[in-house]
C-alpha cells in the first residue's frame, strides 16, 4: 500500500497550479499507485458561469539585488512566485518593486501563498523580516513563465460499485508545496482509493476526482452534470495530516446522511473533534453546495483552512504533517464509509413484542444479573427501532452505542431472520 | 423634526383617560407634527363583548384635612384621583375615608396610579407614608367629574404605501401625568411617523393608531375587522425612554416576520436585549395577538412594564424618560422598519456553481491572502441561500451576519442581474 | 383503604415467580381489597414468538455443609433459591457445586435475586462473604420444586368508565421477597384501583393488570391484541416505595400525552424527579412499547432498576421501602390521572379580543394594582389558547402555570360560555 508521508515528499517539490504540467506531473504519480484517468479541457472552455483559464508553466524565477545576488529565488521555494505570475524581465527601484512583493507580517518568517489566476499580473512572495532588510537600489527581476492557451486537467477514478449511486471523493490538487492543504488530501484519497479498491463488495460506486481549486470542481460539474443526482453522498478531503482534531464541515443540507455517518464515526472514537456548520466558503464543497445544486457533499478535514497558522505559508511543510495523522484520517474515513456502505431501514419481523432471543441463543440464559448486558442492548434498540422509519444512523444515535455495534446486532438478527432489509 | 422629550413634557399635565378631554387635547398636540384624524364612537356602542363607556371629564378633585387644609390636591397631580371617579362632596371620618384612598408601601413616598372604568367608585392616591400621618377627625373629599354618555375618541394616521398591505403602530395613550408608560410611546410613535412620511417610497401602507388602552384597541378592531387581514406586521410601543436595553416580547406567533425582524436589528446592536414569548398579559398586543385575529404584533419596549420600581407611579416622570433613550428606541425602530421594508427572497440567477464574481467586480483579485472577506463573505452567503425559500433575515441569521451587509450584497448582487426577486 | 404498607409486609414472606401458586397466593391476596379477575394460561400456550412455559412450584430448598448443618435455607430466605431451579438432591464437592452458587461481590452481605425460567438448571444465592467462608467437602444440596405443565396466572380488574377508552396500569408481579421491585408496585397499584373505583364519573375506563414480568405482558397482550388499539394511556408501576425522588421513562413515542402528564405533574410538584427517554430494557414497556404495538405507555419510579444498591438484592426489603413514599407515589399517580381525565382542547367562544371579564365577575375591579394576577393569568392563558389547537397541558406547559390552575380556569370560563369543549 501507499507510504503516505512517502507520497508527500516525492510530490511536494513540484509547482502545482490550477493549470499546467506541474499539476499533470502530479497526476501521473497517482497513477503509479491507482488506474487514475487524465482529462484535458482546453482554455477557453465554458463552464457555467466561468471560463476555463490559459494554461500556466513556470521554468525559473528570481529577484537580483542591487548587488547582484539572487535574494528571492524560484528554485528555492516554488511559493516565492505569485502563482500565475506572468513572464517579465525587469530593472527596477525598490518602490517600484515593492507593489509586487507580498509577505506576511503576522508570520515574519515565513513566505505567504499568493495566486493571481483571473487579473493577469506577476509578483514575489518573501518573508517580511527579509522584505524590511531590502535596501534602496536597482533591482533586476525574471520570471520565465507562459500564460497560453492550453488545457486545464484533471484526474478520475472511477471504482464501480454494485449500483450507479455514487459516492464523490473530491481533492483540490493545484497547491505548490503546501503540504497539509493539499498534499495531505492527495495523499490520503489515494490511499483509500486503494484500499476501496481492494473491497470484495460496495455498494455504491466510488468516485475519486482530484482537481484544481474551484475552477476544476466548476469545470468538473459543468460536465458531469448528468451524474450529479446519482451523487448521493461526497466529501471533499484536504489538511487532513495535521495533529489537530478531525474538524467536519456538514453539508448545506446540514442532515444529509454523510453528515450523520461523519458524527456518528468521530462520535464513536471518543476523540476530541469539531462539527461546524455549512458555510459557502472554504474549498470546493462550496460549488458541490451551490443552490442550483445542493449534493450533500461535506468537508473533512483535520485543522481548518485559515485556523492553523502555517495555513497557505512556507511553514506547511513536511515537518508539519506526519504519517500517524494521516493514518489517522484514513481510517476514520474508511469507517465513515463503512458505515454508508451498511446503513440502512430493516423492518422487525416480530414486531409485537420482543422475540424470545433466549431460544436463538441471542440471550444470556441466567437472568436478573446486571444491567450491564452491552451487545444485548444492541440487538434490544435494532428490534424496537427497526420499525422501517429509522435507519442504523438513527438506532445509533438515539441509542448512544456505537454504530458498529448496532450494524453487528442488525446482522446478527438478519441472520436470525428477525429483520427484514426495508432500504437502503 | 419633533423634539421628543420636549413634546412629552408639553403634555404629561394633561389628565388623560380611556375617553373625556384629556385624551382629546392630547391627540390634538399630536395633530401639530402629524395629520392626525380623530374619530369618535359614542358610548353605549357595542364592539365585540365589550360596550363603549361613558365618557369621563374632570376639572378638580381634594380632600381636605380637619383643620381644613387640602391634603390631596388634584391640581398638584392628577394621579391624586382614582381615574373614572364619579362626582362627590362628602365630610367622613378617617375610619369612611380609608376604603377609598390607595397607596403603595412597596415605594412609600410615591403616588400610585389607580383606575375603576368598569365600577363606578371615587377614590384618592396618595403616599404611603401621607397615609400613615392622617389623624383621626372629619375628613371633605369633592371630585369635580362628570360620567356621562358622550364618545371615546382615538387617532389615526394612515401613511399609504405601494401596497395595502399594512404595519400597525399601535400606541396606548390614556395615561394621565405617567411619562414612560406611555407618554414615552406616544413621542416616539409620533417621531416615527414623520420619518416614514419623509421616506420616498414607502413598500407597505403604515397605520398609527393612538387609542386608550384596552378598549381602545377592542373598538378599532371591532370597527376594522376587513382591515386585520392585510396587517403583516405590527408593533405595540410603550416604555421606550427609559435607561433599561430594549425588551422585546414576541407576538402569539412567536416567529412572525416582525419578531425576526426586531430580534436582527437587537442583536445586530450589539447592546444587551431582551426577547421574552408573548404572554396574555401587557398591552394592546393581548387583543391584537387574541386567537379570532392572531395578528403578528408584538410589543417593543426598554424596561419591561411591572419589572421597574417607577411603573405605575408618580416616580415614572420627565426625569425618569431621557432624550438619548427616547432617540435610541426611534433609531431601533427604524431599522426594523428598514429590515420590513427590504427582507424578501431571491432566487440565485446562476444557480450552479458560484458566479465568477472577479469578472463583475465583486472579487479581492488577489486570492489567498485571508479568510477574512467580510463583505465578500456576505456575497456567498446570499448566492447560496438565495434559493427563493430563505429571505434575507434568514440568511443573515444563518450567517451571524448583520442584517445590513446581507441586504447590501443582495442589493449589489441584484444590480449585476445575479439575483432575481422572487417575493417578498 | 388499603394499608399499603402493611399489605406489602403481608405478601412479603411468599415466593412468587412468573408461575405458579405464590403468584395466585398473591392474586389472592389483592382480590381482598379489589375483585381482581384470575386468569389461567396453560402451559405450551404460543403467545407471539413465546410459549407459556410450565408451571414451577417449590417447596424447600437448602444446601447442608460438610458437618451437617443447613447453611443455605429457603425457609430462612427465598432468594436463597434460584427462582425456577429443578429439582435435585445430591452430594456434591465444593468444586462440583460452586458453579450452582451465586453472589454479588459488590454488595457481599446480601443475597442476590437470580432466575433461570428458560434453561432447566438449578442454582443457590448466597452472600459473598458466606461463599468465602466454605471449606472444602461433601455438600448436601436439596431442592423440592415442581417444574410440570400447569398454567400461567394473570389478574385483570376493569372499572368501566363512560368510554371504551382505556387507561392500562401493568405491575409485574412475579418476584419474590422483593418490596420496592415489586411488591411497592403491586400495593400502590391495588390502592390507585381502589381510590378511582371511588369516583362517581371516570372518562375513561380502566384496566389493571397484575402480570409476570415480560412473558405475562407478552402472553397478555396476545391475547388482548384486539384492546391495544383502545389503550389511549398506560403505566408500567413498580419501585414506588423507596425514598428516591421520582423517575419517569417516557413512553416511546417521546410525546405522548402520558409523557406530557406526568411530566407537567413531576414539574408542578417542585420536587426534584427525573425524566428519561425511553429504552428498549427495563420491564414491560418494553413489550407495550415493541414497534408492532408502539402503545402510550410510559413507566413510573422512584428510583430507576438496577440504580439503586438494593436492587434485585435481600436489601430490597421491608426498611427500605416506607409508607410515606408509597403515599407519595399514590397521590401523583392520581394527580396524573386526574389530568388525563381532565385534559381536553377548548375554543374559546369569544376569540376576538378578550370577553369583559369584568361583568361576569371574573376581574378585579380595581385595576392597575399590580402585575401579579395569578388565576387572572391563568383565565387570560386560556382564553388566548383555547383554539382548538392547544389542549390544557400544552396551554400549562407554555405559561409555566401548574395544570391545575389552568384547569380550574378552563372550568369557570366553561361555566361563563366562553369556552366550548372541541375535543378531548
Amino acid at each position: 500500500m501507499l507510504k503516505m508521508h512517502d507520497f508527500i515528499t516525492e510530490l511536494y517539490p513540484i509547482c502545482r497550479s490550477i493549470t499546467g504540467d506541474g499539476f499533470r506531473t502530479t497526476m501521473r504519480a497517482i497513477q503509479q499507485h491507482i488506474p487514475l484517468q487524465l482529462h484535458e479541457v482546453p482554455s477557453g472552455t465554458p463552464v457555467f458561469d466561468w471560463t476555463v483559464p490559459k494554461e500556466w508553466n513556470i521554468r525559473d524565477a528570481w529577484v537580483k539585488a542591487p548587488d547582484g545576488r539572487k535574494i528571492i529565488d524560484f528554485q528555492q521555494h516554488n511559493l516565492h512566485v505569485v502563482n500565475y505570475s506572468v513572464p517579465v524581465h525587469e530593472h527596477l527601484s525598490l518602490a517600484d518593486l515593492k507593489p509586487h512583493l507580498f509577505t506576511n507580517p503576522d508570520y515574519p518568517d515565513t513566505i505567504p501563498y499568493r495566486t493571481s489566476y483571473y487579473k493577469e499580473t506577476w509578483g514575489f512572495c518573501l518573508p517580511h523580516n527579509q522584505l524590511l532588510e531590502l535596501e534602496e537600489g536597482d533591482y533586476e527581476v525574471y520570471i520565465d513563465s507562459t500564460l497560453e492557451d492550453g488545457s486545464l486537467t484533471y484526474g478520475e477514478y472511477i471504482l464501480p460499485g454494485e449500483t450507479d449511486e455514487e459516492v464523490l471523493i473530491s481533492c483540490h490538487s493545484c497547491h505548490p508545496s503546501l503540504v497539509n492543504d493539499n498534499l495531505s488530501g492527495i495523499a490520503v484519497a489515494t490511499s483509500l482509493a486503494q484500499r476501496l479498491a481492494q473491497q470484495v463488495r460496495r455498494r455504491y460506486t466510488y468516485r475519486f476526482v482530484f482537481i484544481p481549486g474551484t475552477i476544476g470542481s466548476i469545470t468538473w460539474l459543468a460536465l458531469h452534470e448528468e451524474v450529479a443526482p446519482r451523487i448521493r453522498h461526497g466529501l471533499v478531503i484536504t489538511c487532513v495530516g495535521d495533529p489537530g482534531g478531525v474538524t467536519y464541515k456538514k453539508s448545506r443540507r446540514d442532515t444529509a446522511e454523510i453528515d450523520r455517518a461523519v458524527q456518528q464515526i468521530l462520535c464513536d472514537s471518543g476523540e476530541p473533534h469539531k462539527i461546524i456548520d455549512f458555510f459557502p466558503y472554504g474549498y470546493d464543497e462550496r460549488q458541490y453546495c451551490s443552490p442550483g445544486f445542493n449534493l450533500p457533499v461535506g468537508a473533512f478535514m483535520r485543522s481548518q483552512h485559515g485556523q492553523f497558522p502555517e495555513y497557505h505559508t512556507s511553514a506547511d511543510n513536511l515537518d508539519f504533517v506526519q504519517q500517524p495523522y494521516l493514518e489517522d484520517s484514513l481510517e476514520k474515513l474508511l469507517a465513515v464509509i463503512d458505515v454508508l456502505e451498511t446503513n440502512c431501514r430493516y423492518v422487525n419481523q416480530n414486531p409485537k413484542c420482543e422475540p424470545q432471543l433466549g431460544k436463538r441463543g441471542l440471550y444470556g440464559a441466567i437472568g436478573g444479573q446486571s444491567d450491564k448486558v452491552i451487545d444485548q442492548m444492541a440487538i434490544l434498540w435494532v428490534l424496537n427501532f427497526a420499525d422501517g422509519e429509522h435507519d442504523l444512523l438513527d438506532i445509533a444515535q438515539r441509542s448512544g452505542m456505537r454504530y458498529e455495534l448496532i450494524r453487528n446486532a442488525a446482522e446478527i438478527l438478519a441472520e436470525h431472520d428477525l429483520l427484514k432489509l426495508r432500504s437502503r
